[in-house]
């Protein structure tokens, strides 16, 4: 196998790869809002095209509950070839607020050897670079040195509700040596990383009705309960005074790490300068006492607040007592935190601090569980050799505090290890405006993969 | 005089006054919004057009800092006979949200009694009815027995900013025996009230600024500050656990009541049950411990939270932490706070209780001064007379919790009683989807005021 020249052909297709990308980023196929449904399938359409012109092979849809899975494979390396499984999610957040974009978000712009647009980084970009390299082994005549299975999913970004049932109904097809997972990022510009463990995820709408209709706050401010301030306040007490999470019973299952492991995870490189200078914020928050910074984002649960609707918000004034509000509020739950038992935790808890001057409902959005991997696989160790050639650098093995709701799954249908290889940089504004992915990484990161396919065959 | 022809005439055109009103309720003339910046200048055309017909005098307009004053006079009645001036707001409150109208709020609807449509009983029902009052008399060759003067304004609804400088700048002009404001309501369908008090009002708009772009939640919740937790956070300490207003200085003007006029208060009928099966809410809110709901909607201070914009509120999930956030927040004002210092209060404690984890702004929107009324005026006195030829009861006295922020200025500047004799009904939805008035409190309005100008001159 003459893998320098599948490299050098990747090489010189690298603009071509990257056409092929923007025109995949020009598809709004934000999987959360029922608006973009034809554009959700307009990208299914397009995946399963370029999959087939590339070569894979049997190249269909699997049906879920929600956005189709567009499956595809390319098994020729044999029996003795490791089968390795790539995901990816070819869904992408939605973009508001759209003011803030200093570019329009389906109309991919390079700009300082970045591209800008929604899903740049997340996840279109990183997932593309399978199947250019393959189509660089395919393109030269080279057979793959490993066999493949492709997973594109389209509805990470809200949820992937149901692909639990999807992967076990699906587990003969799904089989595999190893999950590949490119939707993470580098430690920092200058170190990759592969990602070891992800928060999981639950994520809700809390409803507080009041009056049945908007009233007057002259009239009626100091006898009416506002459904706002009483929302308001059941929202501050989620959180005590030493930034723990105010939900009895949240923390029974979380996973403590030995001293000896967190002395370890703490050996993360981590400097609160370079996150408050790349986030432009006054300073950090203290949030939970008695973890570090990287504990907090890897290895404890956070709550967060998104949004809250109702009431007046437009210009000018409205002296109105909303007769109904609502909030979003997620919490990223970590090892071993189960998501259905915390999401009943959550709306037992918002049921008992409710006053009974309103009537509250909770509305559970989706449901995601934490994941840690199996560091000791050598499917991972051999990563480092891959990065090592690319990027000059053996990538950190770290937590990532966000959420890729099949890891859990994967591992426990598929018994396989999965492998987060990040391409990702830290600032590429994942979830916000001006979403980007940095070139080189794109072209590097094809390379790398090359590499490492090759070297899973040795 | 014959009264009774002027009566007799009014009724007999109630029909063609509804007709005009329809017409001046169909102008969207929110003050408040920039975009309905013409239709102010449609309203004022109409009003001054239509006053121009009724054949009032001296009909122009007075410029402020927002929107104009439309003024209008028929001074016939003689030296000896009193100067009444009529104050009324052609201006709207905004119509959203929108979805919950049951007809378009712009098209008045006649339903069961009622017309439907913003600006019908505030306050575009109300002060009309002087206009076809007047025009009853002159269309019928009966000489006014009072002089008048309008004074109809445009920024009601946005604070009156800036009148109290209009008025002292034409006090020569506006000068008057009593100032006539019907902006207010019935005590309940069987009883008039006269209003003796509206509380005062400061508005602010609350932003709270964290990182400089929005976050991905996964990244960096637990570490990076959410400027949504934090204004949270400091709206719901706006409240203490006895449902008093939590900030330092805040009660220190309030006048107390001794306790033979608390007492005397109290004796307005009013019932709980009462707002709970207009507003069907579950229960009324307990407020500020130790004073009764009528003391707490007419002479204690209270502060409402109105919305909060920035983050994710559409439909599904988007994981974001927002990088800016305001809210719309109001307190109503009782004698003797100052709206001024009240909103320096407000915005100090603001930026008192603001962790440094991010960066505040408030701005004031606007400040009406609280008043109460001299009730041993007889202009108040001879209110009662008119109410009960026509309504067959006389009026209570009671102090009212929005604010009319002119009441204040007029009795500084103007050394007149302010008269504020109500006909709306308390289930108007003032500021609220669907707002209504009733048509007989319409038509017996237009009776009322006849019989009180006959009152006047006697």
């Amino acid at each position: 196998m003459d893998i320098q020249s599948v490299l050098n052909n990747a090489w010189n297709h690298r603009e071509q790869d990257l056409n092929y990308l923007i025109e995949l980023l020009r598809i709004p196929s934000i999987s959360t809002l029922a608006v973009n449904k034809a554009d959700i399938q307009t990208a299914v359409e397009w995946l399963l095209k370029r999959m087939q012109e590339i070569g894979i092979k049997q190249v269909h849809t699997i049906e879920t509950d929600t956005h189709p899975i567009v499956y595809g494979e390319w098994l020729a390396a044999g029996k003795d070839a490791p089968t390795i499984l790539i995901y990816g999610h070819y869904d992408v957040q939605p973009v508001d607020p759209i003011e803030e974009w200093r570019t329009p978000p389906f109309e991919p712009t390079l700009i300082n050897g970045n591209i800008y647009g929604r899903g740049t980084s997340d996840d279109k970009g990183q997932f593309y670079m399978y199947l250019a390299a393959c189509e660089a082994f395919l393109r030269t005549g080279t057979p793959l040195p490993v066999n493949v299975k492709f997973f594109l999913e389209g509805s990470e970004e809200s949820g992937s509700s149901g692909l639990d049932r999807v992967i076990e109904d699906n587990k003969d097809l799904l089989a595999c040596d190893a999950v590949l997972i490119s939707d993470s990022t580098f430690l920092n510009k200058d170190t990759p990383a592969i990602t070891t463990g992800v928060r999981g995820n639950t994520y809700f709408d809390v409803e507080v009705n009041g009056p049945d209709h908007d009233l007057h706050s002259g009239s009626m401010g100091g006898v009416v309960h506002n459904p706002l301030q009483v929302l308001v306040e059941m929202l501050a007490s989620l959180h005590d005074t030493n930034g723990k999470i105010n939900i009895p019973g949240l923390y029974d299952r979380v996973t403590e790490l030995n001293p000896d492991e967190r002395a370890e995870y703490n050996q993360i490189p981590y400097n609160d300068d370079t996150i408050i200078k790349e986030i432009n914020a006054p300073s950090l928050w203290s949030g939970e006492i008695g973890y570090t910074p990287l504990e907090r984002l890897g290895i404890r649960p956070s709550l967060s607040l998104h949004g809250i609707s109702g009431g007046f918000t437009g210009p000018g004034m409205k002296t109105v007592i909303p007769a109904r509000v609502s909030a979003k509020v997620s919490i990223r739950l970590v090892p071993d935190q189960d998501p259905v038992e915390i999401a009943a935790l959550f709306e037992k808890h918002i049921r008992a601090i409710a006053p009974k001057t309103v009537r509250v409902n909770v509305n559970v959005l989706s449901r995601a569980h934490p994941a840690v991997v199996n560091t000791s696989s050598p499917y991972l160790a051999k990563t480092r050799l891959a990065y090592l050639k690319v990027f000059g650098k053996e990538p950190v093995l770290m937590r990532n505090g966000g959420s890729i709701p099949v890891v859990g799954d994967f591992q426990k249908t598929l018994k396989a290890p999965v492998i987060m290889m990040g391409f990702g940089l830290p600032d590429d504004n994942l979830h916000a405006p001006n979403e980007k992915y940095c070139l080189e990484h794109f072209y590097k990161g094809i390379q790398t993969i090359i590499h490492y396919f090759s070297i899973l065959s040795e």
